[in-house]
């Protein structure tokens, strides 16, 4: 495949040899100008776009990094914008426009093919993260009793603005979804064979209004290339089609993570900082509270520690592996909600298995906490008391970590969002109340 | 679409009413079968399973959990087992057999379809994260020069054996790959065009010792539906089908979140909880002996504690605070590298933007805390002390949790593995160094 390199790229830019930079750019997949794009210094980034072609810069546009398409598209002249949203499938178009202002956008609306302009307004009305935010609207449906050369005119016609098709969709006279055929069928079938005759009729559809994560589910469950979404009288809206899953699922799986460490999910690598530092704020001020928290209940045993100051210098040892361990909980726990592993019926098996895991984990990495305290200190009971606060808080662990995200999954709340700030926090109570309060009744 | 309870099948499977129950399966969709057999008590997992047709049977095997793949593998007869594998695509066939026993491996493999048994024993050599170990060997594959009507002719002949055909591939008579051709533009093609001149000659691949993560981008980045996979002399091998690929981006998700806290992917939701000690285990000794340098850093300043206990109360809202500071660093930046965004030329930009991040935020809630420790404590030399640390330990959060991952990359060290057991460690380290020894110099 033909590569270009961004030195290269950017010598041609700052020589403004264009033409000649044009032409390597005509060579390149659209999915390889990308990256390019993405690491252009800004002043750069739309001399660059511009070299591009309408079909190429429709393919490219959608992939850019946020703050990359951004900058292009306040900068770009309308027209130019119109005849590459032209270009567009109707669900890129409507992600697009729904990042412009609203009197650009308006005036945008106005500019395009005018059947393409209603569907994305239509489209436009769906949530982003839905069934109907994720569809396209170019598809083709035909009716149930066309014969073969029929369809097969049929599709010659109006194949023109959709890619991939793969699939038609068989429909009553009203839209009502009855079908699907795959396109191999109808090559391999009879000439006299129905639309009707040859479709699949135990077909797999989905309602506009479904959130994103249930159709990713849909598409992991059904091994699917596409799914038909249908109104709630099933009626054909649109299909879905798998690589625009692809990133439904890295942008959850992004999600979980980031809501687990008290993330937004906008919040990327080139995020502004101060966009960042304002995403972040909530949850540190949050974290703030927690840690005063924390910093009470140790403030409870001031007296013993004023008197046996090398509590303080053994405590973070118990609080530091808790936190760990009930974040491995809770790691676990969440994903194995989000892949649906995790059912009602087996939620008790769950806590229970990393419960069991806590203790005896705690049994062991307790004991050996003890030998080196007793081997460092050379005090027996001193070692006593940090192994068995370490397997009460490892047993703290393993029951938070696991009881919280199960009981807000069950209260409908994203159990993601039990993140590793409260998780941290009930584990450092735990580790300090423990050793402190078990030192306090033993060592003082 | 149809559906049962769990309830229901438990009812018929103590009843030992099996002609009943096995009425209601035949109207499932295999993907509705395998929760129903996840959630069963393994005393009837054998039995149910038995009842589905070999056909579905071969669906469902692949999807279950494996704990309980592996309890109807240990104990189904073998004939049944060969009547499934039969049916089965050969990557799904290779990845069953992969998990038996060795002896029965190599009798199954007398038993099955030869040609099957000869691809299988194929793929087996292939490391199962790879290309080769995910593609499945069932493709179409036809000469250049065959007309359309022959081309037709020859999928007919022999599309029985692949599913989701959508594409033929075009190769030479040596096998080399050239060209791609859409089903679709079969259809649409005249008579007499040839697969040379309809195909797509620009053909992405990949070849079969390619790592399975490297697979899973070219999917992200091409939108592709089907991938071919060759050999290095491009000779065409099979395909690797995009529902494959969700599994892989899923397990890779799962593997990155598990990594950053330590966790092992094989460590699961219903894994024994003793395996999960075993895999635990090793993680949470590292953790001690970092704990235990944690210690020894708080150790030296054992005797400001002894003077000022106050600060042994306060000082886990430093360390607290830089900790989950520094996990967010981390996850930003890991997960930036897993989607492919950070790359060589513009990392030092991400890192310059964490470190800003955390210092701002440091100074934000480090007031804060100045402030509240100042009513609480009616202190202000120890507010300053300890919003000053906040300030300290926060760049370190920024600066740390950007380096470690970025440097790991570049020694091509994977990055999650940058876990956040270290990070921890150097913010606590941080923390408590800052917080003590700046109270050591001003406050005693």
């Amino acid at each position: 495949m033909y590569e270009i390199s961004i030195k290269q790229v950017l010598n041609y830019l700052e020589n403004e040899q264009f033409v000649e930079l044009q032409k390597d750019i005509d060579q390149l997949h659209p999915a390889d100008i990308v990256p390019i794009l993405n690491d252009l210094p800004s002043e750069y980034q739309l001399a660059f776009f511009s070299l591009l072609k309408h079909e190429t810069a429709s393919d490219v546009l959608p992939e850019l990094n946020d703050d990359v398409r951004e900058h292009i598209l306040q900068n770009i002249q309308q027209n130019h914008l119109v005849k590459i949203i032209d270009e567009m499938d109707t669900d890129e178009a409507a992600d697009i426009i729904s990042e412009l202002e609203e009197d650009v956008s308006r005036d945008l609306l106005r500019k395009i093919d005018e059947e393409d302009s209603q569907q994305i307004k239509q489209l436009l009305k769906y949530d982003e993260e839905s069934a109907g935010g994720l569809m396209q609207t170019e598809i083709i449906a035909v009716q149930k009793d066309l014969k073969r050369d029929e369809l097969i005119e049929y599709i010659r016609e109006n194949h023109d603005e959709v890619e991939n098709i793969h699939y038609v969709f068989v429909v009553k006279e009203d839209q009502q979804l009855i079908g699907i055929l795959e396109i191999t069928k109808l090559l391999l079938a009879r000439s006299e064979a129905t639309a009707e005759e040859m479709m699949e009729s135990e077909v797999i559809s989905v309602k506009a209004d479904v959130d994103q994560e249930e159709v990713a589910n849909m598409f992991r469950k059904y091994d699917m290339f596409i799914l038909p979404v249908v109104d709630n009288n099933n009626r054909l809206l649109g299909r879905i089609t798998v690589d625009d899953i692809i990133d439904v699922i890295d942008e959850e799986a992004s999600e979980d993570v980031y809501k687990m460490v008290g993330l937004e999910s906008e919040d990327r690598v080139f995020t502004h900082p101060l966009s960042s530092v304002r995403k972040r704020l909530p949850w540190l001020t949050l974290n703030l509270f927690t840690a005063l928290l924390v910093s009470s209940v140790v403030g409870i045993f001031e007296a013993t520690i004023a008197e046996l100051s090398f509590l303080a210098v053994l405590m973070p040892i118990v609080a530091g592996l808790g936190g760990n361990s009930g974040t491995q909980t809770l790691t676990v726990i969440t994903r194995g909600i989000a892949l649906g592993e995790l059912t009602i019926s087996n939620t008790y098996r769950a806590m229970f298995k990393e419960i069991t895991v806590g203790i005896i984990n705690g049994i062991i990495v307790g004991s050996f906490a003890m030998i080196i305290t007793y081997l460092l200190r050379g005090d027996i009971m001193l070692g006593m008391v940090l192994g068995i606060a370490m397997i009460c808080n490892m047993f703290i662990a393993g029951l938070v970590g696991s009881i919280i995200p199960i009981v807000m999954k069950t209260l409908k709340i994203d159990p993601a969002l039990a993140s590793s700030v409260i998780i941290t926090m009930l584990t450092d109570i735990g580790g300090f109340a423990s050793f402190l309060g078990l030192a306090t009744l033993i060592l003082l």
